[in-house]
């Protein structure tokens, strides 16, 4: 199941991709929650809630004639790995780590699908970075690494775009990675029973303008899904609701000779393999 | 005024402390938010709003029989700044920094007054940090820092509560900065006018049993709250019940030799000049 957010008169709604059409839900259940974090937390059975919707809904809209949003925005928790791919850590001159490097993304970073990520005044410097996200549908502590991915309600894709300036300015990436509108999320929420266990061994890219920048695979994560997610709970709580950002591969534009920024006009896509495309338009901050 | 939020049978009220009493408000108002985030986000006056609750309420309830809670746990972002007293970046071998050492915290690492803070199962290496806390209470971007303290609402207290050997596993110390139940938060919200502009020129101490561990002023602040919010606002909007956690002066226990962690039974105190006390018992994990 496909589930997109979407923006109608101003108000989010959920929706079912079925093909080219998506299912209106919020028409038809008013108390259906408007964000998949919220209807993760929401206790009912996610996917069934949803299918009732669906299957009495009679309103299909065409794909694209909407306006995407971020599958969610009400994330309790948007952790994000580094370095998590061997080559991406080696083209940075580090060594891959051994233990998850962690930092936060706030909300106010996040934008749609097909809307603009944006590059702020203050830096030319304005990375991509193609990875996987993985929903918390069951809330958890000290999950074991057997269990973990029983935790997992779907997936999705992530352009965790990096103000590399900003990120470099301390040791402390989070700045670099927290300004409003660099964080492409979507297009839609699929849900885990699509997908090979733990979302491994699917091809992932970046292309920029049409030019593949990164190409990898996420068998090649350091840590995978349910790794991360065993060594994260030791130390908090995952609640459903909650996204892990599971860190990109080689290829960046910081590491390039000489190196390659986002520009405005620029189009930046991310493609995992059956999870979809990701793509937005890089537009300069207006102030 | 001084608001705080406390349980009532399982649910979050907030109220206004007077003295020893605390005038009941949701009590009076049912559709009056129960978090300070949330009011500060409602578009209401919150000062106007509590007041005139306030005034309309008989119901008065003595503090110390009241289970409190942290002011505010739906906050947009919880921003922490590291490093930004002089004495504690020396204390740790570090030049103060030139920027902003930012990461964020998540909820689910925050408890209340009184409520005790948790000792990992996976660590002894527990430590305190006494630290001020200023809540925005307007939205804003590119904030000037003549403009910077108009956006905040108030102040409160915070012991950042570090697992040092998970926040120095990898350069990146937001995993030993989240740990669930670690950061004590509160006891209540004051606000701005009670204090000096800034909040700045006020004693901070934090005690372990009653010894002073912590003893600064917030003027030694490398980046004071106005500076803070103009140079973060640079980079990404600051919501309305977004809260600032701005750092620690020298003092603390991984710095001392020996070094001196938190243990279960001991009781930690966090204290700023006319904001108040934090107090919390040390527990450990149990699982």
């Amino acid at each position: 199941m496909r589930v997109v957010r979407y923006d109608h008169q101003g108000t989010a709604r959920l929706g079912v991709r079925e093909g080219s059409e998506v299912i209106d839900l919020s028409h038809v259940d008013r108390d259906l929650p408007r964000d998949v974090a919220d209807l993760l937390r929401s206790g009912l059975d996610a996917r069934d809630a949803l299918m009732s919707a669906a299957r009495s809904s009679r309103t299909r809209l065409p794909v694209a004639d909407l306006k995407m949003l971020p599958p969610a925005v009400n994330c309790g928790k948007i952790i994000c790995l580094g370095l998590n791919y061997i080559d991406h850590a080696a083209e940075g001159g580090a060594k891959p780590p051994d233990y998850p490097m962690i930092f936060l993304r706030a909300a106010t970073s996040l934008v749609g699908h097909n809307t603009p990520m944006v590059r702020p005044s203050c830096s030319d410097q304005f990375d991509y970075e193609a990875e996987l996200v993985a929903f918390i549908g069951r809330k958890g502590r000290h999950i074991s690494r057997a269990d973990a991915l029983s935790h997992v309600a779907g997936y999705s894709l992530f352009n965790d775009g990096s103000i590399r300036d900003y990120q470099w300015k301390t040791s402390q990436w989070t700045v670099g990675k927290n300004f409003d509108g660099t964080g492409g999320f979507g297009p839609e929420f699929v849900s885990a029973e699509e997908l090979p266990s733990g979302a491994t061994g699917l091809k992932i890219q970046s292309r920029l303008n049409g030019h593949v920048m990164q190409d990898a695979n996420t068998k090649d994560m350091v840590f995978g899904v349910a790794e991360t997610i065993s060594l994260i709970s030791e130390c908090m709580t995952l609640d459903a609701g909650d996204i892990l950002v599971m860190g990109t591969p080689g290829g960046v534009g910081a590491a390039r000779k000489p190196p390659v920024f986002m520009k405005p006009g620029d189009i930046c896509e991310i493609e995992i393999e059956t999870i979809g495309v990701l793509r937005n338009p890089i537009e300069q901050e207006s102030r």
